[in-house]
């Protein structure tokens, strides 16, 4: 780790509590949900990443903790690691993402629930994918990979692992009855890419009350 | 009551307000409703509630008051309590509760009504429910009461009563078209209880729109 | 008017803002919709409500002017007075209520044209009825009156007044497609059964969704 | 351009900004979506407009630049000016707008698909059309024409172009699963109109659910 790098640790973790706490004023980070998590340097692989059973409103510098490629603490920070760590780090290594975010939200909770027999949905024609890395046109399409939920980490991410590789064009994954992951080249985009998602999210499952369900096609 | 704790009330005070407050902000205490406390000390029994009648948009420290284990005011505050101090005292006590939070929903309102004649809902599968105290997995199944509502509060405080010695494991119960009870160890406990109970009332509601009614099974 | 009333008119033009200010954040009156008054002193008339085609998102105290029993504006305030200054006076007047305020909200939008055959609904067993004055149980039944929209003011005027005498009970009443007005003995009591209605609407709307409209009754 | 105009530039850049940031509060610019402008002169003709791929959330007036009549800038501000540029030029020159705003919401989303195969949905009825400018009456009938989206802007431009002239009576028009563009003779009323149009949109998709949809006829 460069001492540059180790420097900007304070600044990043500011950032990602900023992010958690907008996330929990859209709801999208309600009770203790929600992780964010950033690299901060390859080799060694370090990753800041916000504290387990921090409640997102009041997400300070101070809740972000370091760790390693297995996950594990890195520094003299008292706290646990969030749960999903081996998540955030196997997407950052597989992806080479610089950020990654889980958001927890209704309507994603929904979708992930509604779409979990095809194990995704397919999103496309709409205006907004352009919002995300690479897509100019809104015929763009869109998979979303649904995961089932787990408990056991090790596992799961290794089923993330298999689904990122296997799937090299998607810009996020859910978790059935559990969330959103995605992930940016810059801690920007990665916010960027869950403000999309989550107005895709919104729009197909109230889409399906006005009698339209073109747009997510199984 | 130590000095200790009693040098703690004003502090307590303060941070039921805030609380208050922030139900009111995500529109779960809108109008007089919803009502707020916190044990000062169990021996003698002392409880901080918010008095009746006051808009929690403004709640202040000002606006909580001392109560027994009788529900009757103590010293020299001249509002009167809630109207529903009964309840707040029987789960402080009954549940060894340190906080009782109450809110009024638009979506618990709804749920606590379409599943009266079951008399309560059961929620499981979500990932959410691990921010409840001593859920560890999804897959756990959370039984949420419904009880009729009732101005007579003495007897719906023996309601409660019999209710929460019958359903130990119970985190929160629904009055029906009135809204939610729920408590925790702790004030912050307590707080991180109403957001994930509302945002599963949220959910299931919001499920039935888009055709899949899995996760409450009455 | 007495030196003290006519000294509290900034006062009370501050708090009208202010009301205005919270209605928009809420999304009760969008656009230049929504107008709010508090009456000044009974003898002679005089009503401080908000001009004509004012944003209520930055309502200020120097947007309220003074008008008397007919309607007109008193004193040398530029401004025009709402186009809907009439409905106010009548319902202070007929009422002899204190402040009247009018929001146009989404679901206020929809109930009033979902029930407009029925002249109106019926609300029972939510409580939240209790928040209205002088309702003591969520048993109470509550008749909302439907007006069909005019923009002949004098003719609307009637017929509000109309309705106010026939029907002693109500503590609002809706104007097709275009909202609530209700009232208070204090602009906190209206504020207060803004809150109280708007939540009623958006939860007997939500409802139907969910396959419950027991709360309705035309 | 006078140099009172020219004056008024950084004035005014402030002011888009703001008007950015309070969209994306209301969810009607998240991710870079939705863009903003307002005619700085006429002769020779200059816009300010928001440069491509900002977050709205932040938006600042450093974040917009001024562009010609073929939506090339002019100065030495670095940054591209919105994609859609061309469209927000447009429409300043057939209407003669002083203000353009283009906002993305999920309802607008919804609305423009659902009503695609009819090019547009005609409003009337609600009290909220008074709030476009010129029109008197809740009885007003409004036609907000639908186009399909198209990444090939001048080609995009020139139906919008078609579209202004052959409807002078439009106060916005969709572009499908993209959303709203309207405007305004002040940026105040172009704002205004957003408000009204959204709140239209919101009311007629959410109609649906209550079982009446005689609010939008096609």
């Amino acid at each position: 780790m460069s001492e540059a790098a180790e420097a900007s640790v304070p600044v990043l973790a500011g950032q990602l509590a900023a992010v958690g706490q907008r996330c929990y004023a859209r709801g999208w980070a309600l009770g203790t949900s929600g992780n964010f998590s950033a690299v901060i340097s390859r080799c060694p692989f370090r990753l800041a990443i916000s504290a387990s059973g921090r409640e997102k409103r009041c997400l300070h510098a101070d809740d972000i903790l370091t760790v390693d490629a297995f996950g594990a603490p890195v520094g003299t920070h008292r706290a646990v690691p969030s749960a999903e760590t081996l998540l955030h780090v196997t997407i950052a290594q597989v992806r080479r993402a610089s950020a990654i975010l889980h958001t927890h939200s209704v309507w994603g909770t929904i979708l992930s629930d509604v779409h979990a027999h095809g194990r995704g949905l397919n999103v496309s024609g709409y205006e907004m994918l352009k919002g995300l890395r690479g897509v100019t046109s809104h015929q763009h399409s869109e998979w979303i990979p649904i995961l089932e939920n787990d408990q056991d980490m090790p596992r799961l991410a290794q089923r993330v692992s298999d689904l990122l590789q296997a799937h090299e064009g998607v810009h996020g994954l859910l978790l059935r009855r559990h969330g959103l992951y995605t992930w940016g080249d810059t801690l920007e985009e990665a916010e960027r890419h869950v403000e999309i998602l989550e107005f895709l999210f919104e729009t197909l499952c109230r889409s399906v009350v006005c009698g339209t369900t073109a747009g997510a096609e199984v």
